[in-house]
């Protein structure tokens, strides 16, 4: 199908979605969960398909694809998503403006999703789920490695649609690069696209439409350490944050030095060391012969590995510049014994995630208890840090009146009372 | 200054500002006003020249330029943005993962904002005081007939500011549409834009920056009488929503009828063309010699005048389905005593304003109450119809800890526990 055809059918389907009732939207979720659960045996051969045309996997890479392990979570984040609050129609504002004309600020459904997501079986499950709450059409594209899986999973999900009241349009699935590109120019039909994987992806989609994007490309997260940092916390924190899973977003890249910790500095370098961490370290620190000195890009660099840029700072304020400067707008950390120290560090760092006394990993949906996530955004409107179903939502006005014009309001005329409305 | 420069010096700007306490913010605003008032007779003679710059002006246009008239309305506006509550800081969200580790989503402002605006000299103040206010900076570019006007206030404020706390980077004028060209690249600087003004200008700036844009091109309004309209309520409501400012974008430009009201409409017909409004008429209503046949294209114009284009609809689905495809979501409007009836329409109708026995024309933000706005919004994310300070508005994560690692929950070990924190 061509791409205008399917964001066409989307934005059908999507008009349709935004009417149907949050009772009638939940039982198609269990019906999903219903038909994915008849096709297990289909769906997970049709994933020992790609796994065995991935051929000689690393045993990360092949855990990642593998749904036979993560066949019970899949289907439990099903019934999660359904059992979460409608986000659909809730009142935010309501206001008489006049005696029989009252506002109402109501939440709606943002219309067409495009997702393209990372050979994750599980992630397209859970954001059709995530979609059917909200209201939301959704095109998909998952990442190739795992065809197979995805079409049999979009043939269980279909099934479930059919027996259901959402337009079959609501949650399509598409198969190639090619098609996300001509997707892209659908700025007509498609109101936001959700790109996760790969910087180089976020950047080409970003580079490629005039669809709002909501994401990140880079996850260049900065732990600053105070002059009365607490050091044991500190390197409890930075192996946490750069070893737990180095390739994640969230993890630390850059680490700040106040001066007078100088001297302290070089115990906390000796155990990253030992625990396998590269240091690019700035020469006005300690540097002995287990690190090398940093060069200026090192700041502007994600690792996305075991590498981790260090630089002395003589202050909050250079630390706080530094990151709004260097850093990537997503989560950074302070760590100090001082409030209001604090405080400032978190009002002053423009980022989406501003952390004291804690590790830059937990910047997640799910940690922070959304149930979900379509992803974390580092952009300035809309939604930032992890996005669960609010950011999926958009509100409209409602004005209900009895004939009322603009004309009858004004000097010498009526005038607007302005009485917010007890619900 | 090259627009690089300008850019950076409202980046560097806002991250300051973005601390700045909002004590210090009101306080600010109090020395605009005051300035402003300090230089009103150097503001008005500048006014005075662009007035005469213009030469014969229509009158309309001489009494949008002109700020002798507006001066009051205009430094109260000031008072007005200033007793309204500090947006920054809201805490929206708290919640203990754990105990020792608490979430908060707190409010900030987005940052850095272009705004474009037409030759209306009120304006530059308003947004002045709005950026102020909710902790932006702003980059401003007014309609080039006011230059003089735009200059004078801009020194006045200036002034003010530097007798203030905020940095002088928060608000700049610009003075030519060149410049406004070179600051849509300035991307890595600048987070929104906000275009007011002609559907060209608004359509020359989504087409030429990456920078999200909040605004609205067309709009396309419709009222729809249902088979049961009380057809007076919708003769009242077509003549102010019409009438009342034609150019305005919240005013009607398509009338949808019910086919029971084909009988019915011929008096309504009358009535508008008594009062000079051109109708467009579908055959199938009782065409009369008053009347013009409606081409296809007339559903997809925003006339601006007295022109109405009408068309015969077979049922509330098609209303509903001829406003998604043809309008611009900007604001429409359905008259009818059911009120079933009127929930279908609005929940179907995929437009930032859906409105129930009323005109279109109310589709503003100081008749909604909101004090002030920046523009009206057609998009589909962020901040949908008259958008006022909370259109001004993102969060940050703030999440506060004693050391905590991600390590330290998962299977077998701690777990989150939830908690809602009061406040």
């Amino acid at each position: 199908m061509e791409a205008m055809e399917v964001a066409r059918a989307a934005r059908r389907a999507s008009v349709r979605l935004k009417a149907v009732d949050g009772q009638l939207r939940s039982e198609a979720l269990g019906l999903v969960k219903e038909e994915v659960l008849a096709a297990r045996a289909e769906i997970l051969a049709a994933n020992e398909r790609d796994l065995h045309a991935a051929g000689g996997l690393a045993e990360s890479m092949r855990a990642r694809l593998d749904l036979q392990s993560k066949w019970g979570a899949m289907v439990q984040g099903i019934a999660d998503v359904q059992a979460l609050e409608d986000p659909v129609g809730r009142v935010t504002l309501a206001r008489q403006l006049d005696k029989g004309l009252d506002l109402y600020r109501v939440s709606c459904p943002v219309g067409v999703l495009l997702v393209v997501f990372e050979a994750r079986p599980e992630v397209l499950v859970n954001i059709t789920a995530l979609a059917l709450k909200s209201g939301n059409a959704a095109i998909l594209k998952g990442g190739k490695e795992l065809q197979n899986t995805f079409v049999a999973l979009q043939q269980a999900i279909s099934r479930a649609l059919a027996r259901s009241y959402i337009p079959p349009g609501a949650i399509q699935l598409v198969g190639s690069r090619g098609g996300v590109s001509a997707l892209l120019q659908q700025d007509k039909y498609i109101d936001l696209v959700i790109p996760r994987g790969s910087n180089a992806l976020v950047r080409s989609v970003k580079e490629n439409t005039k669809i709002p994007v909501l994401g990140h490309a880079d996850g260049l997260c900065a732990v600053y350490l105070h002059a009365d940092a607490d050091m044991k916390m500190a390197q409890k924190i930075l192996l946490d944050a750069k070893m737990g899973y180095p390739a994640a977003c969230n993890a630390v890249e850059t680490l700040l030095v106040h001066e007078d910790l100088t001297e302290a500095f070089s115990d906390l370098a000796s155990t990253l060391v030992q625990h396998g961490i590269e240091l690019r370290c700035d020469e006005r620190l300690l540097v002995g012969p287990t690190v090398t000195a940093a060069r200026p890009e090192d700041y502007d660099t994600e690792f996305l590995n075991l590498t981790l840029a260090i630089k002395r700072v003589a202050s909050l304020e250079e630390a706080v510049e530094h990151i709004n400067e260097h850093g990537s707008h997503h989560t950074d950390c302070i760590v100090t014994q001082d409030e209001r120290v604090a405080d400032a560090f978190m009002a002053g760092v423009d980022s989406a995630g501003v952390y004291w006394n804690c590790s830059t990993r937990f910047a997640d949906g799910h940690r922070y208890g959304f149930g979900a996530e379509v992803g974390i955004s580092t952009n300035k409107i809309h939604a930032r840090g992890p996005v669960g179903l609010e950011g999926m939502m958009i509100y409209q006005y409602r004005l209900k009146g009895h004939g009322n014009t603009v004309g009858e309001y004004g000097s010498g005329k009526k005038s607007f009372v302005y009485k917010d409305i007890v619900l």
